[in-house]
Order: structure tokens, then C-alpha cells, then sequence
């Protein structure tokens, strides 16, 4: 049916979702922002997934229909009424489409129940609070009357962060709670609104002497892959790292203190830079998932911003284990940290250099020639920030550390590419998705001694399904170990057969000694596998927590495996303590 | 009657003390290690206490009694036969000595009771465990049995942290779990038992390649001053801040996974280097003092041991204030930290020089005339550690920094001075105390901008009281604030007056804003403070969490304030939440 001679090209969407349909509510980025694959991808893509042009001549489960949810409100007339009171009527949505947008993350079950018109799970009502004693209000509310609480901030979670499994109320955190209220440049710290979004936070910081009369200007540092379309809330509920977190530390390194709204009550955690005074509350609230309570105000650690020292540098090592080795030896030889560091195994470094059109140029084959093989070699990213003189050192040292491994270095260009791109390529999951193909990430983190055989076993697995691309990276450093970031692409319209597949991936994580999340959580998708995790001892600490804060069980009731609670999904196979 | 014409010197004591004597358990170091004052101090103290030669004629209270102890055992023969029966007869005492040895930590009011001889509380019996398994057993029983545990390592407590105020067992950890079980390169990380000392830890790191056929040597880069006197698991459940901390990190930094036997269970916390898993039990476990359970094993950071790459420097400011911007600017600088960074204020810098014997030498008087003024002049040490370009550049800008701030360079030599006698300091208070001059110390964080109103608020109390010395040191420094240690000596044998003034002391701490400790825990003897500090909610997850370990108050009760245990000490006069 297809030309042989004319070079066919999918034709990707390159409009916006029609207002009010499900395309508009699982759409990464904004609507008129999209990211296609390349042609060399889209070759890729054919050849691995067992796929031909005729496989993309029509687009399925677009989900541009409106919105409809069969769902009927649980909440009484009375109780909405409440909520109108509390917030103004403005603030309280019950539509159809607000409810369902607000009560969607961005897994791809979810995305892929949108497509198909299928909503599984959703909120009764949307409230916007306009500040923190709105979100007191609400709660003591909802705890009296047993309402669930689910907290939205960006909405980008990919974990079944959100999901209102028993209705209830979404709270949306970023349509008015979301400022930085102050920049305090003696204790280097920001205090924030949760529903900041990365950008407007950044950007506040960068600008901080315009905007805040400060002497410097500031970074936060964290700089995760859903930067654009997450909050700094959301970063803290979930313990997000970001890119550069090698250096600035995780979300839970630079939060100094929380205020929380509880069931329980309300409390702000103390601003101390250290303290010896028993286990630290300011600590359990982190990561916690809106199970114990609503973030209503963090204050953050910031750093001074210095562009101008930044560096950027690439390496091309020989193999897997070279790149690893290297990256141990850096992460434990105490001259300073990498703020980005980050190598990618042999598929994803194949598959990269596709998709920034480098193979087959002059350049690839000279690489190649010099002993850097297809299907062996492993790019390396990498940058320094800091004081001039501390950068300049950190890449001096990670340059000797990698030559004596065998790397070739190759300019700071593959990593000025990188981040051009970093933010917007997940949006390419829509397009393959109007296809039938299923994009996917899972991250762990690991051990040094335990690296290979994590990195090995999972990708066997993966792999061991037919025309299943598998790629990983390792991007987030420590002198104990790394991360383990997979990306996995099949052909794959069917949601349980997905779902099986997904669910012993996770088995297999934890089987060959990974954690079940290194950041943005677990979410209602892997909280059954929690217990197989820590063991029913640590699990009870949890959950002793859970009765202490919400005795209701009414916030995000099915994070964390709230006691007694059944698990949105079914439990894993085996358990054990 | 004291000849004017020959200096008097007054007898410290250099015996032992008498084997089995009170004096034998709070002696501070070994038996034969002694600390005298110099001449300069003595005159310093007669003139600040104001006392004379008179004051030092005779010593009261020394001691040199055998221990005797009137409390009989509330323990059955039954009992103490079980305890027989799991650890086997040589691990069991139940004599008076060993009774109040192991029950004492290093309190003032510990030190002056045993002094006057008058035992306030004391254990029933002293089990030492062989291994975890032991633990295991003895958890089990005295949970059963409702037999309160506390948890003895060096004994180093300045916090009443052991006190077993309702009688019991104590559980001495030092001395069969005292090892270093293994060393991971890979994950450069030491698995080490509770009860190792802080000087056969570090030996082992030391010479990891010949003990453990390592590749390189390491340091668990954790000095705290008790280093001697203190252990691994000691570190652990008080939070312990090292000397070298504002590089190495605190041992909340540096505790990887610990495992704990407590009444709820035995589990060992994953070692992962990161997770998102929700909030992290290995975190809630530090700094439990033994309310939740006991430490076990643990899983530490270690670091390459570069003693080649050390630098040591040490600056002179013109004033507290000057010597703080510094030490601010250099903790926000983004060149990496320094490993000791220490100001004194004005009094400490003056009793420091005494001690050393620097002032009214030709280059005090040097210093004096180029502006640096005895009673406005601030000491610096600093010394860098790490790789040696690292160290070299950390060097350089503190340099910078502290020029800019007017200080003046004085060489490495105060801070090699200083590192001699780190340790032994304390060993002066049994000279001082001998004589009725009590010598104590209280240690604080504080942000950044509250940093001068504590110091002067606090020091302001202190002095207030006629004759009493207080001096003031930073020494933990992080970007968002730092600690501040105040030392105070004073002429008091009256142990209820002491206890009076200590208490203002917390009450002030508050009330400028600081915590209740930056570093070694805050025992039984601060623990009626927590409610003021945290407020009712915080303290009530605290609460929650001691009811899930150890549903019966027998694991160190009166420690964290154990939900419905009155508090050892009167409560503080107001409360709020």
C-alpha cells in the first residue's frame, strides 16, 4: 500500500488536545509543545519493536473525546457546601472535566485508561485553597466527616501518587499556594508555597536581588526531569532528586524545615541547621505522600547562583564496567562532586546518539575505529558547578579519573545537547502512544557492590520479552552507590498484559537488591511491594505513624499501605519480613 | 598563712583513685591520666571565681570511698538467674560497685552525687551481652517481664542519658560487641558493632589494608571530644557531632543502616545510599537514646585516610563579629568545607591563650599592638582535609575570606597545640572539682541570623551570675547557621543551686531561638524541655513512635519523654505548644 520509493513519515500530532477532552488532561507540557522522534528513532523503533509503516498509518485511543465521568459525586449537597464556604465558590469544581483532571497523574495506566474513555478512579470535588488556613479548615473538615484528602500539585506523578481511590476531595496546592514568600540570605534558605511550580521557583531564585532586594542571586538546585511540570511540594512529598543532585543533594538534603497540616494537627518543624534532639520529625514528614498530611509551607537550602563557573564535559568509555568504575572512583575521591554526572549503557548510549543524529557520521565511525563499539561503548555526561577554582579542579580530576579508565573525552557539545532537550523529551511518550507503543521508566537505587548484578538482572528480564527496548542510566552519585534509571519501549496497546509486565519488573528490583524507588516515591503503585521491601517490623514503624497522623485514614488513603487498607492493586505475589 | 614569697601551687592529684571508689567511676580518662591547670589558669581562675590560695588548701569531696549502695536489687533471684542463663554467670554482676558503675555517665550532678557519695539511682544488675543474639533474648525476657533496659556503652554521658532511674538492667555493649565486623570497599562503608570504642574504630580504619586487605586506608572521620572515652553505638543513638563534622558530616550524615533489637521486633534498615520509599526508619532510629530499642550493628560512611593532604591553619580576628561573617561566608562559599573550622569568642580566645600558654609572650603583645586587643581578639582554627588539590583551594579561600575580614594568618602551630590536648581537656575537671570549681558545657544550633542574639543572650545569663566564667566556641559550621558551645566554670559545691542556674541555661537556649542540642542527645536531663521545643504535636509523633517500640516504657525510661512517664527532673516552669 505504501510507496516503496517515498521515505514515509508517521504523521505525528502536532495539534492541541481539544479543550475539555482526555488528550487535554495526559498531555506532557503545555498544549502547543510536542517533541517527535527522529527519523533515525523512528527507524530504531521499527526494527526493535517489530514494527513496519503500516503499523503507523492510524493513530488509536487518541482520547479526543470530552471528558465524561459515570462516577456520581459521594459528597452530600451539605458537604460541598462546606468546602464553597471555606474557599469561595470559585474555588470548588465539581465538573466532570475538573474532576478528572485534577484526580490524573501521568502513569502510563492512566494515561492509557484516558485514551480509551475509561475512568477508573476520581475525586468528587476540586478545591484550590487559597492559603494555608483554608488547608487547616478543610482538613479539620474532612477528618470530622472522614472525607479523603488527595493533594495535586503539578500533577506529573508517575506513580499513582494521586489517585483517589476513595474519592473524597482533590486539593490543588498550585493555583493560588503558589509563592516564594521569602529569600532569607543570611541562612541561605527560601521559605515556599508547595505549589510553586519548578520553574516560577527557579527563576524567583535567579532573579532573588531584583525581587527580594538580596545582595546575590540564587539557585535551589533541583532540577528533576518534571522540573517544568511539578512543584516544589510535590518534589518534597516524594523525595525528588534532580539532575544535579550529585552535588545540591536530594529534595531530602535541602528541605530545612516543613509545615504541615495534619489530622493530628498543625506544626512547622524546627529551622535548626543540626540538631541532637531525638529522631527528627522534620524527616518522617519527608516523602510521606500526602498520607500524613498537606505540605502547606517548606523552607528550602539554596545556593548561590554561578553560571559563570559552570562546566560541562562528555566522555565515551570503552564498556559498562569502565564507565562504572569511573563513576565510583569520582563519587569517593574527595575532591568535590559532579552537580550532573551520568553514564548510559550500551543501548541507551546507541539509542542517544540516534536520537541527537550522530551515528553514522564521520565522527561515530572514527569513534568506533578507536576502539569505542557500537553496543559496548557508554557516553558519560557530566558538569561542575560551584567557586571557580573548585569546578575547575572537579573536572580536572574527573578527567584524569576517566582517561585512566580508558575514556575519550569529547568537548562539553553532547552535554549542552542533553539539556536543551532534558525537560521535553518525555514528551515524545504521546506521540509513540497514538501508535501503540508504550514508553516507560522505573528508578532504583543500589549499592556499588550490587550494581551489576541490579543492572544485569532487571535488563534481562526486560529484554527477554520480544522487540522490548531496554536502556539504562546511572545519574545520581554517591560515594555509597548510584542509581539505576531503566527506560523500557514496547509494542503494547493491552493494559493488563502491560500491567503484569510492570509488576514483576518490580519484583525483580527487589529481588536483585534495588529499592523500590530512588525518587519521586512509590506512589498506590508499588506500596504493596513495601512490605517485601522493608520487612513487617519497618512497615509497622509506618505505619504506627499513619494511625498517629490520620486516624481516619483519610489522607491519600492508599499510600503508604495504610493499615487496613487494601492496596489499589493486588499484592505481590510473595511476601516476606 | 601562706608564704607570699614562694608561688603556691595547689596539690593536684596524680593517684589513681582507690579501686572501687567512686572516685574511680567518674574519673574522667584513664586512672593514670591527669590534666593539671597551668600556673596562667590557676591565677585566671582565683581572680574570675574569685578565690584565693585559701580555696585551695584542702579538697572536699574526693571520692575515695568504696562504693557502697543501699538500694537493694528489685530484681528476683529468677530474674537475674534468666539473665545467668542467656549470657552465661561471667556476664551478670550484681555487686555494688559494678551496679553503680555501669549506671553513671559523666554529669555534673552525676560526678558531685558520687563525690558526696550519695547514689541516687542505680541499676539492679549489669548484663553483658556476647552478640545480638543475647540482645535478642534479653529484649525479649525483659519485655515479658516489664524490666527496664538502658543501654551502656562508654559511659561518656553528659545528658543523664544512662541514668536508670527505674532501676533494671544495664546492658554494657563494650564489652564483647566492641568489633569493626568488616570492611566494603566498594561501598566504602565499615559494619561495625555498638559498643567498639572510638579509638579501636578508627585504628581499624586506619590500617584497614593490613586488617581487612583493603586496597587503601580509611577514617570514619568522626572526632567528637569524648573520642576516647566514647563508642560507635554511643555516636549513633545521641546524634554525635565529630570535630572534623563540617566536612565528614555528623553521624546523621554518616549512619548508612543500623540494625535494632527493640520490643516490637529485630530488623536491620535498608543500606540503600538514597530511596524515595517514604520516611526512612534508618532515620527515626537515630538518635532514639535507647527509647526504641538497641543498636545493634551498624553500617557507617568511611573515607579514604589522607593524612598527606592535611592543612592546618589557624587566624586571628579582630572580633566575634568579624570572625562569624567569616565563618558564614566560607560555609556558603561552594568550595567545598573545611574539616575543623572552630571560632572562639573573646573570653575562650583569652582562657584558650592562657591555657596555651601564649599571653604576655613578645607575640601577644606583637598581635595586641597590630590591633587584635586581648577581650575583643577571636581565635580561628581550620585545618582542610580531602584530595590534595581540594585541600590546597579550601585552604586558599578561607584565606581570602578571613583576610577580607581582617583576620590575621598565625600559622598551623595553634591548631597542632590545639589537637594535643582535645581530648585531654576535660580530664581538668576532676582538678577543678576537687576544689569545689565546677566546669560545664551546654551546646546549641542556631540559624545563621539568629546567631549573635543567642550567643549574647545566653552569655548574658551566664555572666550575670557574680564570679562565673563563660567562654563560647563555634565549631560545626553549615551554609543556613551553626552551633555554639558554651563552656562556664564557677565556684559551686552546692549541687541544687547548680542544677537551678542549669536549668535558666535551657530556659535561655529557648527562649533565643536555639536547640536544645546540637550534638550528644539531650538524655533525661533536657528531656522535660522537648514539649517546649518541638510543641505538643511534634513531640506527640515522638510519643507515638516510643508506643510502637516498646509498648511497655522499659527500653530507657524517662529518655524522649516516654508517654506517660513523669520526668525524672521537675518539668520546666512554662510550657507551651
Amino acid at each position: 500500500m505504501i510507496s516503496k520509493k517515498k521515505k514515509f513519515v508517521p504523521a505525528w500530532s502536532d495539534e492541541a488536545p481539544p479543550a475539555g477532552s482526555y488528550r487535554s488532561v495526559f498531555k506532557l507540557g503545555a498544549p502547543y509543545r510536542f517533541k517527535h522522534p527522529s527519523d533515525a528513532w523512528y527507524e530504531m523503533l521499527k526494527e526493535q519493536l517489530g514494527m513496519n509503516d503500516e503499523d503507523f498509518q492510524h493513530k488509536h485511543h487518541e482520547g479526543r473525546r470530552p471528558v465524561a465521568v459515570k462516577q456520581k459525586p459521594r459528597l452530600s449537597t451539605v458537604q460541598i457546601q462546606r468546602f464553597v464556604d471555606i474557599v469561595g465558590r470559585e474555588n470548588v469544581a465539581v465538573d466532570d472535566f475538573s474532576r478528572v483532571r485534577f484526580s490524573y497523574g501521568k502513569t502510563v495506566e492512566e494515561t492509557l485508561e484516558l485514551r480509551y474513555g475509561h475512568v477508573r478512579h476520581v475525586a468528587d470535588a476540586v478545591v484550590h485553597p487559597r492559603d494555608k488556613h483554608d488547608v487547616r479548615r478543610i482538613i479539620g473538615y474532612c477528618h470530622e466527616q472522614k472525607i479523603p484528602v488527595y493533594g495535586y500539585g503539578g500533577g506529573s506523578s508517575v506513580t499513582l501518587g494521586i489517585r483517589p481511590v476513595h474519592g473524597g476531595i482533590v486539593l490543588v496546592l498550585s493555583t493560588h499556594m503558589n509563592r516564594v514568600l521569602e529569600v532569607n540570605e543570611k541562612n541561605q534558605t527560601a521559605r515556599v508555597q508547595p505549589g510553586c511550580m519548578g520553574p516560577a521557583y527557579e527563576e524567583a531564585l535567579n532573579h532573588a536581588a531584583a525581587r527580594f532586594g538580596t545582595r546575590f542571586n540564587y539557585t535551589g538546585g533541583h532540577f528533576p526531569q518534571s522540573f517544568e511540570i511539578s512543584t516544589v511540594g510535590g518534589w518534597v512529598v516524594t523525595l525528588g532528586a534532580g539532575q544535579a543532585s550529585t552535588y545540591y543533594g536530594d529534595i531530602y538534603d535541602l528541605v530545612v524545615s516543613q509545615e504541615y497540616v495534619t489530622p493530628a494537627g498543625t506544626f512547622t518543624t524546627p529551622d535548626f541547621p543540626a540538631a541532637a534532639i531525638g529522631p527528627r520529625v522534620n524527616d518522617i514528614m519527608k516523602g510521606s505522600e500526602g498520607a500524613f498530611g498537606i505540605l502547606v509551607e517548606v523552607i528550602l537550602k539554596i545556593f548561590r547562583h554561578l553560571p559563570q563557573n559552570r562546566r560541562c564535559f562528555a566522555f565515551m568509555f570503552a564498556d559498562w564496567q569502565a564507565a562504572a568504575d569511573a563513576g565510583r572512583e569520582i563519587s569517593q575521591g574527595q575532591f568535590g562532586l559532579p552537580a550532573v554526572f551520568r553514564i548510559s549503557d550500551a543501548d541507551e548510549t546507541e539509542i542517544g546518539l540516534k536520537l541527537y543524529r550522530f551515528n553514522d557520521t564521520i565522527l561515530d565511525r572514527a569513534i568506533s575505529w578507536m576502539g569505542y563499539k557500537p553496543g559496548r561503548r557508554c557516553l558519560c555526561l557530566a558538569t561542575a558547578e560551584g567557586q571557580r577554582a573548585f569546578t575547575r579542579n572537579v573536572k580536572k580530576q574527573i578527567r584524569k579519573i576517566c582517561r585512566r579508565h580508558g575514556a575519550l573525552p569529547l568537548t562539553g557539545i553532547p552535554v549542552r545537547r542533553w539539556e536543551k532537550t532534558r525537560y521535553s523529551e518525555p514528551l515524545m511518550r504521546d506521540d509513540l502512544q497514538d501508535y501503540g507503543i508504550i514508553i516507560d521508566t522505573l528508578e532504583t537505587a543500589v549499592t556499588w557492590d550490587n550494581f551489576h548484578r541490579l543492572h544485569e538482572g532487571v535488563r534481562t528480564y526486560i529484554k527477554a520479552r520480544p522487540h522490548t527496548i531496554c536502556m539504562a542510566h546511572a545519574s545520581h552519585f554517591y560515594p555509597q552507590g548510584t542509581n539505576l534509571y531503566f527506560i523500557f519501549i514496547m509494542h503494547a496497546d493491552d493494559l493488563q498484559e502491560y500491567q503484569q509486565f510492570q509488576r514483576v519488573i518490580f519484583d525483580k528490583i527487589l529481588q536483585y537488591g534495588g529499592s523500590l524507588s530512588h525518587h519521586h516515591g512509590i506512589g498506590k503503585m508499588m506500596a504493596p511491594w513495601l512490605e517485601k521491601q522493608l520487612g513487617r517490623e519497618q512497615l509497622a514503624v509506618l505505619q504506627a505513624l499513619k494511625r498517629h497522623f490520620d486516624p481516619h485514614n483519610i489522607m491519600n488513603p492508599g499510600a503508604l499501605l495504610a493499615p487496613g487498607e487494601a492496596p489499589s492493586h493486588e499484592s505481590p505475589a510473595g511476601k516476606n519480613s
